[in-house]
């Protein structure tokens, strides 16, 4: 293998999570350390950084700043949610990108993000291979929703389900504090896989969570979910519920979306989210003291919650990449394996190709779900409990969180 | 003075805090290791367990259980919303708390709460000393709301204000990951007093908070509101807003009641908070993607963020109360002064009558809201950044919250 001297560029894409600046962070420190890597570029905005030639020198950042990364939430460098279109039918963007890497002899290319992220990887990958611009391409995996094909678990589920978790615990001490009675129902992202969802079983294995659990890898019935509320209502009187945000009817249509669906009752355009939805139907129909809480942008951005786990696998994601790449391999994705070692979860990283991960999506097993739909088994608790271990330093200031503060300066 | 020896009963009212427990503790602590007080009851939620002669044997808790109190959010003993008549109009629950005191030789009685309980607390007392049945009646502040009359704060506030700056930072860096800019509104509670929405300014004043905050204090201009968002929004690209669900407009009606309001232009019933119904107002105003977030019962509840300061001051208020009625002081609320030594803030407990303190409401100085009411001063931040400080040593268990379990052995 012939060593390759030149540039890199690190983009980050897609969704926030609280870890993706740790993978961005492991490349960059691994890159910045690197004989062989000549400068580090972070594009702002991900691929559209790149296509718009702004490229942030990463050498002109303090070491401290840039070690904060591992606790700093959201994509530091910019994020975007942009498709590339299919080389054969317009390869305008990739003529473009082809141009800036020469520009500034990019030479290795690392990609911070999920499914659609991958498929840009691979595009941008095959590109480079077919007009012959060597170009070392690496993805590295990163989502809440922990969907991708192929790998273990995602940088970022972990911290995402540690907050789901966490969250769900606390509010169940609050939600029954009162002799009336509540019924609570928590709003949970995953569009259609329920990983996140299924963590907030964790709070109930830990004695203190939700009573019913519903993922999108089922079919939602209104019915049968408003006979299980009554039910548990009835028996305890409380119930707490979690719900995907997912969760779709027998003909694929969302629940969330069923603006005029008869079962509502009202008939209009909805303006709160599907926890909303659903805690006026669950009033309707038993008259008890309900509330919806959705908890949005939070989950994915609360890394005060975060996993220590989550944070190193996803530096070490991030670091991985650039190593292999380094050492020569291309057109991959990191991707974890787990191991047990002496009765410990043992994390590892290994390699897949682009073309394999890219736009499949990785769901719940039907076997981790119960029979009745409404929640999961203890697999899923086995599986997810290692990855949300560890409190992180979490670097403070006057007791607020003190996040990285970079001084993005231009290349050129 | 005579040292009355009995037993006491602590009771916990009103919504929950992330310390009211801690309070709790206090007096629990303190009560068990005194050699005057006989017995220590718990209350199951609040006056009711008195009412319904429910008291647990606290003396039956397992001592490490009950340390954990000290950061178990919500009302561990219950918690209720009673309101007692006017013993001159019907004294029927004044008689029979007298008849529970004197069945267990109840001569301490200690309530947790608010505004509404001080004046549970103020009206058991009168009636006590009129009846002439010696007890010693001390109220134990608590509210997130921070709106207790004659103490400098309240316990329970400063965790929630530390919560609410603290997911402020983070959605911040979330909400401005895309190129293509967004509006973010953030519901915060607060019906009448304005200072949890306040304390999104310390999210701001560490370089990563809302733009604009409306708190209740002021009348609320819908129109200068839009206006005010449009503008940041121009000219940055993004906007963060944080409301008090307590907004309303100048004839006195609330923001959020509003179903049928011209300016919302949908003209139906809500289903959504507040936070739902500006954010499609603004959507509806500027085009732009607005999100908006209530952070709902998490922000009263989450202990994983709570302040230290407040968890020691929690303990201290709840301590105060039992040491002050041992020494034969009743008809007392333990309230809170601050004090600056060598530069660093220092809390100190007082003493207020029952009388002066219920039903008294203490909002935030007009002096503090800036001259457009779409912010705060730095004397707010003065105030508020000693409260948040610390991190206590939260328990964990497998990495999640390791609350108290009682056993709640009942009396008899």
């Amino acid at each position: 293998m012939t060593e390759l001297k030149g540039a890199c560029v690190i983009g980050q894409s897609g969704g926030p999570t609280s870890v993706i600046n740790a993978s961005a962070y492991g490349v960059i420190r691994t890159a910045l350390d690197s004989n062989v890597i000549t400068k580090v570029y972070g594009a702002e905005h991900g691929i559209k950084g790149v296509l718009n030639d702004r490229l942030f020198d990463m050498d002109a950042e303090d070491a401290k700043e840039l070690e904060l990364l591992k606790y700093t939430p959201s994509s530091a460098l910019g994020s975007c949610r942009y498709k590339m279109k299919d080389p054969d039918v317009d390869d305008t963007d990739y003529r473009r990108i082809l141009e800036v890497f020469r520009k500034h002899d990019v030479r290795y290319f690392f990609y911070n993000g999920g499914n659609d992220s991958m498929d840009t990887c691979n595009k941008i990958s095959k590109y480079m291979q077919k007009v012959g611009y060597e170009c070392r391409v690496m993805g590295v995996p990163k989502t809440i929703d922990n969907d991708l094909f192929g790998t273990d678990h995602c940088p970022g589920y972990a911290s995402a389900a540690k907050y789901i978790a966490t969250s769900c615990m606390e509010v169940y001490q609050d939600a029954r504090v009162y002799d009336t009675g509540m019924i609570c129902i928590i709003e949970i992202m995953g569009r259609h896989a329920g990983w996140l969802t299924a963590a907030a079983a964790l709070a109930s294995e830990y004695g203190a969570g939700p009573d019913l659990i519903y993922l999108p890898e089922t079919d939602f019935d209104m019915d049968l979910f408003l006979a299980d509320v009554e039910r548990v209502y009835r028996e305890t009187g409380n119930c707490m519920v979690a719900v995907s945000e997912g969760i779709h009817y027998a003909d694929g249509s969302f629940v969330s979306e069923a603006k005029t669906s008869a079962t509502d009752g009202f008939g209009h355009a909805q303006l709160g989210g599907l926890a909303a939805l659903l805690a006026n139907i669950v009033k309707e129909r038993t008259g008890a003291k309900v509330r919806g809480i959705e908890l949005s942008l939070l989950q994915r951005c609360g890394a005060h919650l975060a996993s220590e786990t989550d944070i190193e696998e996803a530096y070490m994601a991030g670091k991985a990449a650039v190593e292999n790449a380094v050492a020569g391999i291309t057109d991959k994705m990191v991707a974890f394996e787990r191991d047990t070692v002496d009765g410990h979860y043992v994390c590892r990283t290994k390699l897949l190709g682009l073309t394999e991960v890219a736009n499949f999506e990785k769901k719940v097993p039907l076997a981790w779900i119960n029979a009745d739909h409404n929640g999961v088994t203890h697999d899923f608790i086995d599986y997810a409990l290692p990855l949300i271990q560890g409190e992180p330093p979490l670097p403070k200031e006057d007791s607020l969180p003190r996040f990285a503060r970079l001084k993005k300066v231009l290349a050129e």
